[in-house]
């Protein structure tokens, strides 16, 4: 599925077909990749675990063929990447707490890999992250992992848990979208001719 | 208050809160995160230490609530600022040290750690960095790495050698910003034709 | 070579001096830090072996003095480049091999040591990388690393395989630049209301 919005990306960008697979790349193993550094595990997992790789390669020739379709096809792609934002969000967040760091880093790097392939994307390509504007993007992971790590806490049922706070980015996704929320950045009035040193 | 400058780059940008605390994250640890990275040391201070979190958390509320009055103060931020790069630097100068690196590298790590935060910051809002442009950011920086390294071998006070080291660099700033210094860049002239393949 | 390039970049862009240096470091040693990060092989090689630094800050000069003869030196820029994709390539393949990890990895880290370093040179200067559009940069390079890869297997010759593998991506970016090759990015039209979530 993150594949599937680089090679959006590179299309629109008028990539060519390399353009497109690095973006491809990219967008779904740079958030799991900046993890992996930042906590320390290098090499990074998809070096270690071909199937990564194997994963994102043969999805390439699908969204190439089939981006046409794919793009009338919002609605379910929407429902599996907010699957893979949470499951992302899970993975990281127990992957770090397994090298025994504390549970808030453990968290924020469960959104750190949900969320930063998308960002790397859309630096790559020049955009401004999109996370950084309207999407509650961001927000429902970390409401996800917070889910889970209290749940894992105080109950013993793994596959109940995953499934709880899953449920819970998607509502959360689904009713943000649906009501357009956004988060208010400020209450107080700025003076206009305020700018930035 | 590296946290409120990413703050002010978020409201310039019209980001929402999440962005905005994305951003002063970003621009406080940035740097020190890189040269973590970079030497090795991994995973990365803030991870470990709590405190790093702690304070750029507690930081974002004031930011919010009186970003008005703080860039009233610019004179004062400036200082803060300053004296915050200067710390920045010679913490990272000398954690590189300590764990066997060449000077020169040292003091590299150094300017990392304080200016990078910034560049990761300007590149995630789509800006081209300010350290490229007019700032005598880096310079000042490395002075103060130059200066504090030579004074940390031939003096055993280690507090005056960071008291001289940090106004070595708000002395170049202070007379750079009031001079307008800019460092030439190339004093040969160029075709006009001149275009990057 | 590639310092070179970064030079000119800042020039392009109006930096001054210290940020034409940093992008000039940046663009010749930003490839294979990233891969050494990504390997895990920290702190990254131009640490431990103070010659990267020294070439880089050697060749600073000569850019600022003869950007102008340079830049009427295209074509044997354009020869030397290659030779350094080529060899910087083969170099990133044989370290990611040698510290165990699976040839396609290497060959893939052998690109990013090629290529990464022009991609964050653009990223900071706020371009869209160009790999990411025209040049036929990043195939050569995996062509020549897929070369190197396997004449390894079968020859003994090492320096015949780097022979080898260097004609194959200078033959290779020569044919795309003369034909003005490009890679075709989408064979199925796609609708223009077509637009990115």
């Amino acid at each position: 599925v993150f594949a599937i919005s680089g090679v959006m990306a590179a299309k629109e960008h008028n990539f060519d077909i390399v353009g497109a697979s690095v973006l491809a790349f990219v967008t779904a193993l740079g958030g799991g990749t900046l993890r992996d550094v930042l906590i320390g595990q290098t090499p990074v997992a998809w070096m270690r675990d071909i199937n990564y790789l194997i994963m994102v390669f043969l999805s390439l020739p699908i969204c190439y063929i089939a981006l046409d379709t794919i793009s009338r096809l919002r609605r379910s792609l929407f429902l599996f990447d907010t699957i893979g934002i949470a499951l992302f969000t899970i993975l990281g967040l127990q992957k770090t707490l397994d090298i025994g760091l504390m549970p808030i880093i453990a968290m924020l790097m469960g959104v750190v890999s949900a969320v930063f392939g998308g960002v790397i994307r859309d630096v790559l390509v020049n955009d401004v992250p999109l996370i950084f504007r309207k999407e509650v993007y961001a927000t429902a992971c970390f409401a996800g992992a917070l889910v889970y790590y209290f749940s894992q806490l105080f109950s013993p049922y793994h596959f109940v848990n995953v499934a709880v706070s899953l449920t819970v980015v998607m509502v959360i996704r689904y009713l943000a979208v649906k009501r357009q929320w956004e988060i208010p950045f400020q209450p107080l009035e700025l003076p206009k001719k305020y700018k930035r040193r």
